[in-house]
């Protein structure tokens, strides 16, 4: 992707993101019900590279699976590239792991940007721990076999309802994780920009005892003067 | 399929069957969550033939799409194979339609052997009315490009938390379907009619004032002589 | 039981019942979520038998744990009284079936009054036919040891969110079941059974047009009198 | 509201009504989860009059709040206007009901045009058999003191996630209940008879063995002659 | 509110004004799965002022409406008296914002006591570092116009499946948030100190290898003398 | 218990031990949806020991049933044997507590191990500060009389979905609870120590930039011999 959009992306938040896209009626791109494992205080952002789990079935699901070199789970922690951001579609279904410390340590030193799952990983307790942003619904030990099928690499799928097309920017905050569509990341990014400098502007305001009526949105033009006082003083 | 699977698999249950493909260790094979739109008095018996629905995006799916002669609802009605039953993996989100009556009457005229999703059907008072089996969660009118995009055709998918494999055969009763996978689908239906005669003279038993106990299962050895002269009356 | 207390049950609603037990402060009485496998058109009345499931090990339930004569499922079909309703705690998961047909065909003929599960029965279709008074809360074919073990029988269980001690009255009639303290079963029935009378009064009134202000309840002192009268011609 | 636009909607489906409201961006006003208490075979059609619920408090929800002639559940019967449909906001809770039949009595023989609530119905049983269209989630007998406190009358509220405005255009069928913003009532209704007529031209053809491409929508030109044809033999 | 009333308030856990109620019969002020963004280690204590929020309907809500001075969100947040805590009723539907932390940064600058959703707050990370008690269900990123219509302000309304009072005393710890009806504040908060002074002797006593039988709740009459000594010694 | 498998258990992950039961046929036995109230660095081991409740009845469940030195629930806590973990079965309703911190306290005072429910504990901000470990769902402050009653100590119950009889083994770390049958505790303990010591050894080799693919598991022979030398070298 874009060096400089992804150094955009890396300073605005979810929220700003969303809004960004509900403009362009885009109002389903925030996957719902995932959370860091723990909050990095730092944004992922990377392209998607996706993993497609279906239910399982008992007598394709032994242990001994993940002796196959070519079993899907353990290929796309071996093939998702670098800077790109793992994204499993669990069926919303946490009741067994998408996956756990060794592969999520692996897909780490392998460079992968971060790892996003609708279900729930396994060791996430170590998980956390790990220098790479990872997304959950909530800690899960049993093993993925248990319910999941890994099936397919780098196809469409859905991921919390919402659709993520492989190569999507997935950007994550502390609070959550939005898909962008790949062909407007770049316009998103500069106008999330734009918007979190006046966020920020707002804010300082706002901390100052302005009122939010004329501001937010800024309806009072000479808040749009002030606006531009302070990117020039600020450097924004 | 094996025609003399297909007669057989019409004259058991679909409650049969899980007790069969329990026995295998599958215990994961009933379709959750679905019921006959209206109930045909005989089952629906074919292989299936997948479509699979990802979450949709609103700038992908615009009313205009269907005017696209490849879009995969529309193909995967026009090439299900004569004696397939369609089986839609609509991420059991039954807030949007997986089809309407036009499509699944297209489908009974291609000589589809039914019809199974794990979202809802529109139009399902029509649907009720037509000559082929139909299954869904509920009713639910909002056209599929409200939430769902048909994306794959013919792959793996899930559907009420089951895994179904283009070809496995699919079997549903007035109660509810389920998937026989295609390797062990001759030999359950072999044992499934055997488990069907001991049943019926099981029922016939117990409304004569027969105990349980003993009877079902057969760990009196008299009921299984019983059984045995019982066939040869019923020619079973 | 009472015969008298039958009696009166087997001609009152279980909203009716509803607003009695609610007047003596018990508000969590019915049964949720749990509905005829058919309506009957009549009530389904008798004291509590009950089985407790509890949820199911794979090593201790394969198919063979029938073949058990003390399995607690089979004993309690083969010793609920005569007149009982046979009550399951299914823990509210329909994902497996609670019994199915051959159980509660047993159940009929030994002379139970009803079956009641918070899970499903499998064979629904034909426990329909049957003329035992059936409620569940949906068809479930999968046999009850994919995912419950009975594990305890006529102990005070949970149904439906509601405690069912054994022997307190069950009544359920086509929208739903209710639980009836034993030891206020009786003057419940009286009360219901007057209640009932004037609701009927009331329906006929607001048949002919009559406003509810004043009527139901009846705050205007004249539409006791009048009630009074219909009594009085209805043999009420 | 205007009678021939309720003519017109007495004669075309919710799917369809979906659809061109889908149209115009509006893809969210079928009411989610509500079903017929019975199937009428007919249309339901007319104005929204709302009555809100809010959750009940043990203090101000005695049995005896009902002697209150100013009850807003009561009064909201007593003063819905004749041809408006009864729209509650019951906060999708069936586990108490939302009114009974003696007030959907009342409602009919006041000439209500119908009920709706994304609760459930205590006599459910008897509401069916009265001749006014009622739609619910399911039965539930307990008295809606249990968990509801009627508040307001005919303010907006949410009915199944759906936004309803007193005034707007409801329409129900034998599947679900969708609400038209009054504001556009008449014009929906006309696009949805047009679409009506082609979707009947549509069907017949397709029993007659026509693919559905470019037919269902129409992107080959001479089945847009086809249809003119039959639209003259079949004056539509 | 009573300022004596509020003091005492800061110094009760919810767990124990749970209990108070319960004795009265209040069995349900607890609101239901909502929790603090972040425990702050001190209560939150102030009268209650509501937002109700409606489902959104797209013509309504585009992101243009916020430029309305008069759009009832902004108009709670710079309304909300000082020493007030905002209550919002978000349908317990967390898939979008409730509000975002522009708007708490001024509800907090304008001296309200806290803010409380059963939906989810935007900028969860940065709410979090206020010096404002806020409790939500889940960080959600989405713009309240995507599932929300602020519609109305300071009417009743439900909150977490709790009836909420304008006036009523909203007390949040770090566990939970409790709803007491305005009128039988004072009572409360003197009960609630009363049994908490109990609580605190039977923890030392409990940690001192005390039983609870007898003890907790005080049965055997010399811990209420023990209790009489300790509470001498202690200044309680 | 076997002091040497309680020592064993202290050193594994619940998901080394849900792999160790997944191989021997038991994939059910990881507690769904239970996390620790906080984080203790250290597992929770014992045998357990239960507490069933049952849905509160009304009159049954004043606050003064907790006068009654027999009241289950206190019996249960001043019962449990030393080294034992307290499991409670909640029916997963965490709208009311199932116990609070005085309970927990004397828990922990007597020697009890840990402490499991599948609802939620009052005063969980203070029970995080207990020398206990303790697992629920989320916190609740409501008292338990609210919903649920306390009914039988020590039988068979489900918790989270799980079936756990008296003596089976819990173990719980930072992520979740598992219950080892107890017939096979020892064999699993002796099972998951070799499972985390490969593990370890994985994960070390991983971080030096090994690919898992013939590590993960081992099917490339030199990995096993690399593993032989890693454990002489770390005395595992």
């Amino acid at each position: 992707m874009n060096p400089a959009t992804r150094e955009k992306l890396m300073g605005v938040s979810v929220a700003t993101l969303c809004s960004a896209l509900f403009k362009r009626g885009l109002k389903n791109q925030t996957i719902q019900d995932v959370r860091p494992v723990r909050g990095k205080g730092r944004n992922m952002v990377g392209p998607a590279f996706t993993l497609r789990y279906m239910p399982a079935r008992e007598d394709r699901n032994p242990m001994s699976i993940f002796r196959n070199a070519d079993h899907p789970q353990r290929v796309a922690v071996e093939t998702c590239p670098e800077g790109h951001v793992l994204v499993m579609d669990s069926r919303k279904d946490a009741r067994a792991a998408s996956a756990g410390d060794i592969l999520i340590t692996r897909l780490m030193v392998r460079g992968g940007a971060g790892v996003v799952t609708d279900g729930g990983f396994r060791d996430a307790m170590r998980i956390a721990e790990l220098d790479i942003p990872a997304y959950h619904s909530r800690p899960s030990s049993p093993t993925n076999l248990t319910l999941h099928e890994a099936i397919d690499i780098n196809v469409p799928i859905g991921c919390g309802d919402v659709a993520v097309f492989p190569g999507d920017i997935m950007v994550g905050d502390d609070d959550s994780v939005i898909v962008i569509p790949a062909e407007i990341a770049d316009e998103i990014a500069d106008e999330a920009v734009e918007m979190t400098a006046y966020e920020d502007f707002v804010v300082e305001r706002v901390k100052q005892g302005e009122t939010i009526i004329g501001l937010y949105p800024a309806t009072r033009e000479e808040n749009l003067a002030l606006f531009s006082e302070w990117r020039k003083a600020n450097g924004r």
